[in-house]
């Protein structure tokens, strides 16, 4: 086997461990870092090494790799005392998957350049299965060459991966996904509880929409959860409000009036807001029966 | 051939008149009316009989199909002076195939069932492209019984015939694929948007999001014409904006807030008060880019 560049890991948690496992099993030497330390043994008995700062963990790596939970939490893993930033060297590169706002993301890759360091943005979709699967979809962001330097390792991670465009429009491409999802899971939500309450079988409606215009993977899969009543997560709810306020955010800097996003952050927020987070995102259906004052519900006697 | 039975069909624009041309072909005898004379003149000249009056177009006819513009035609066709529903025999079958409100099919098949007269609701989905091809999706309420009675000739008219429910049920799920068509061309709208105003490309960012949970036909096929701005129909958007008030006036009678619906139809509202209604329904695109006070555009130079 040819030498493998050696890899930091930092976040490891419902995404980022089974990530780290995949670079680990495909010969990557790994050296990983997470805040609470059980991943961290788990990764360390699989082979990986462990390092007590991110600093430390960017020191003696020719990639490092973030995947956090938010803005926040980027910024403090590679900007912060002890942070990835002072660890890398000169000719590094950082590739973070974390899904933040673009124009974090610009900052954080401005920062990085001035430090020699080279950084892609490279959030992904596809969730905890595409994870484990190494079946996700990758957005980049950030120089085509440096994308190639790391083209190797992300090829472990995922199945698609795109170049989007300069630094930030990995995280752009992410947060125009997320609105997507987010207004199509709702338009799918209010037309099945539609259907139901005008007395129609919302099962059926789903069907004949599918092989239509209206057809989407959220009709399939989320349509399907919604009939079901199947909320576990999934993708969270609190994630998908997350996102969303990226993607009113983004709006705004840029100009851009998004009605239909912002009435659907709206909504997930009042989901957050009566501590439904943890629901999977399709689950503001719930949402919506509770202003209805009925659930979804198929016909007790079919026609 | 086995005698075929003679069939009334009433109604011929853009939809129904490839639709009489498919029936015809299929060795159906037909007898065709229309209000402006043109297209009945094209029919007759093919094989058809005309008539006088909807009610001579219905004497005589096993079934009567009708594909008219809105609520007010259909109801002046079938219930008006001299109407179909003068002219049926009891035991005839009259499918609407028209897009109008749940609540006037209901309303016509209860007038039509006080006469003897079996009623379905049968709206489409496929465009005109699907009316020529015979590859309508069609959305079918009333009785099992007399879908099977008109099922032969409406397989002459389309590939999927889903019987969702009870007199009204067609309608209702063509109002539930109308919201998410209309909702989910608003989210590409604006995601696009939003992709090119932060400096994006948004080819790319669609053609990352056909890779995942944010696929859709609405994406691949109106996210295309946004692109390209190919805004001739298609689709109208005035015709939009006539079913998303069908929607939104189902929800406020079923007591279902739909918020996402609702947003969408102020939109299109908007769109066709300027003068854009004859726009194909992607053509939102362009109020959002009047509000932004940008056209959606591909950078200048790739990255």
């Amino acid at each position: 086997m040819p030498d493998l560049p050696r890899v930091g890991f930092l976040g490891l948690g419902i995404m980022g461990r089974p990530m780290a496992h995949n670079l680990l099993r495909a010969g990557y030497p790994l050296v990983v870092y997470n805040r609470s330390p059980a991943p961290v043994a788990e990764l360390v008995a699989a082979g990986a090494e462990s390092a007590p700062t991110p600093a430390a963990t960017g020191a003696g790596c020719d990639l490092a790799i973030t995947m956090l939970a938010n803005d926040a939490a980027v910024e403090a893993v590679v900007l912060g005392p002890d942070g990835l930033a002072a660890g890398l060297r000169r000719g590094a590169v950082h590739v973070d998957m974390s899904t933040i706002s673009p124009l974090t993301a610009r900052r954080i890759a401005a920062h990085l350049a001035e430090r020699g360091v080279e950084a892609l943005d490279a959030p992904v979709s596809g969730g905890e299965v595409g994870a484990r699967d190494a079946t996700l979809s990758i957005m980049v962001g950030g120089p085509a060459a440096t994308l190639e330097r790391a083209r190797p390792p992300l090829e472990r991670l995922g199945r698609s991966i795109v170049h989007i465009g300069a630094a930030g429009a990995g995280q752009v491409a992410k947060a125009c996904n997320q609105l997507v999802v987010g207004v199509t899971i709702d338009a799918v939500a209010e037309a099945l509880l539609l259907a139901s309450a005008a007395g129609v079988d919302p099962a059926r409606v789903r069907e004949a929409l599918l092989g239509g215009f209206a057809s989407s993977r959220v009709l399939d899969l989320h349509g399907q959860r919604m009939l079901d009543h199947a909320f576990q997560p999934g993708f969270m709810a609190s994630m998908q409000l997350k996102d969303l306020n990226i993607v009113v955010a983004l709006g705004e800097a840029a100009g851009v009036p998004l009605p239909g996003a912002t009435t659907v952050r709206d909504l997930y927020e009042a989901l957050v807001a009566r501590g439904d987070g943890r629901l999977d995102h399709s689950g503001l259906l719930t949402l919506l029966e509770g202003r209805a004052g009925r659930p979804l519900q198929r016909p007790a006697v079919a026609d």
